[in-house]
């Protein structure tokens, strides 16, 4: 379930619901929006105008970039689009086919916010490719903000967002920050001035509940929390270096520990 | 991150990461993947071979099923594919747009897993369409486990599926599991048999993540929550009815109650 996109999206959704249009006639011209919809019980603060791009590309770990799309998805009158470098269908590290809603040409001159999602080799990968690190260098001076989740930070890094920033990324590739002359900081989501980072994959929820509460209110985010009951029961507690067990920290860290050593030698 | 989604990409992954095939070719003969890759730091009992079929359709919200896809991924050997009902793109309710891998007539004769993801308007429709009730019956027949998150347990209500057993569903439309013979029961996630029920849209994560504990084991689950960093803090406390502030309880209940009806009306 998910509070829609936009303003006619939610209309719809309110008619769903079967909510009486019972004033639709009065708000009919207070919308730019065809709609014969009750939207009086919303509060006109409720309702914003950000424009919202999400990267995307192959190999992108795709939990990464739909949990804050669920929660950007979230803010009333919002735009919020899937950008890539071209219209071809992008399959993530997990093999889910993405399609992206806008191409890298047709990013507007202002923006809200420029997110990017990690991932293993594809996320190496698109640090290596000048057209992406371009973009993000292009979208990063468009944006009020500029936000990551999990190693999307090391794509932010590359393109010279977050210099001189704290920032976070996913445990694995978070020492890896410094080589880019970010400054690596704990957290789950760390904010420096309009850098937002969160940390590894599933961290992408907490990022991007935070954002829902900075762009509207807490009563706001809090009712979206509810609304995809957001209440987490981790089946089990080993979620960070601190709570695993030694042999899996040093298992992944074994795995993919070349892997970060390759995103260093991209500073 | 992810672990990737099969033998293949897995191999790759570690080749990504450096790791020296030392012992390739002893271990070449062993896979049916061609693969020159080591894989013999894998205990052999961590490739398993299930067939996990995600079902798929307009209005679905994204995250109920990215969240589970990103845990069903993670099992080395498995097959995880999105199925529909035709191959079209298919927008989900936050307008985030997933291909399906997999049309309902290509869905093999035994599968491990069937999973049917929430939403609402378009969860509604699907109940409606026989279509796709027909394809959830005949999957449940072929399904070793049959099973939801959020409104998706509605799908399998609506289907039969769920006649006789515990399961959850979204908080909006837990009490409706009664309308279709089901023992409505509270929990992030509901086991009864072989029918395994998440709550509301992010207890996919907490779903997803049981069942890789179920099809290896807890050490190889514990790994997964550690690569996904799966160690949540919500900015906020209000993710279920308990811990909400009653208003916002009641607004998305008379937001969303006459969906809730109109559900129950199709028992």
């Amino acid at each position: 379930m998910a509070i829609s996109i936009n303003r006619r999206a939610f209309s719809s959704l309110i008619a769903s619901a079967l909510i009486v249009p019972i004033r639709a006639a009065v708000h009919a011209n207070q919308s730019d929006q065809p709609s014969a919809h009750d939207m009086s019980n919303t509060p006109e603060e409720w309702t914003g105008k950000e424009r919202i791009y999400m990267l995307a590309y192959p190999g992108m770990t795709a939990l990464d970039l739909v949990g804050p799309q669920y929660m950007f998805a979230s803010l009333m009158g919002a735009e919020v689009k899937v950008i890539a470098k071209d219209s071809k269908p992008i399959v993530s590290d997990t093999g889910l086919t993405i399609m992206p809603d806008a191409t890298f040409n047709e990013l507007p001159e202002q923006i809200t916010l420029i997110f990017a999602p990690g991932g293993t080799t594809g996320t190496l990968n698109a640090m290596r490719d000048a057209e992406t690190i371009a973009f993000l260098k292009m979208a990063g001076a468009r944006a009020e903000y500029v936000t990551s989740v999990c190693t999307g930070s090391m794509l932010l890094a590359k393109a010279g967002l977050l210099e001189g920033y704290k920032a976070t990324s996913h445990w694995l590739t978070h020492p890896a920050l410094e080589n880019f002359g970010a400054i690596p900081t704990e957290g789950r989501v760390v904010i420096d001035r309009n850098r937002i980072t969160g940390a590894g994959v599933s961290a992408g929820l907490d990022f991007g509940l935070s954002l829902v509460g900075k762009f509207r209110d807490q009563n706001y985010a809090e009712s979206v929390q509810l609304l995809c009951e957001y209440a987490p029961e981790p089946p089990y507690n080993s979620g960070s270096q601190e709570t695993a067990k030694p042999e899996q920290v040093h298992m992944l860290q074994s795995m993919l520990g070349g892997f970060v050593d390759l995103m260093k030698a991209e500073a």
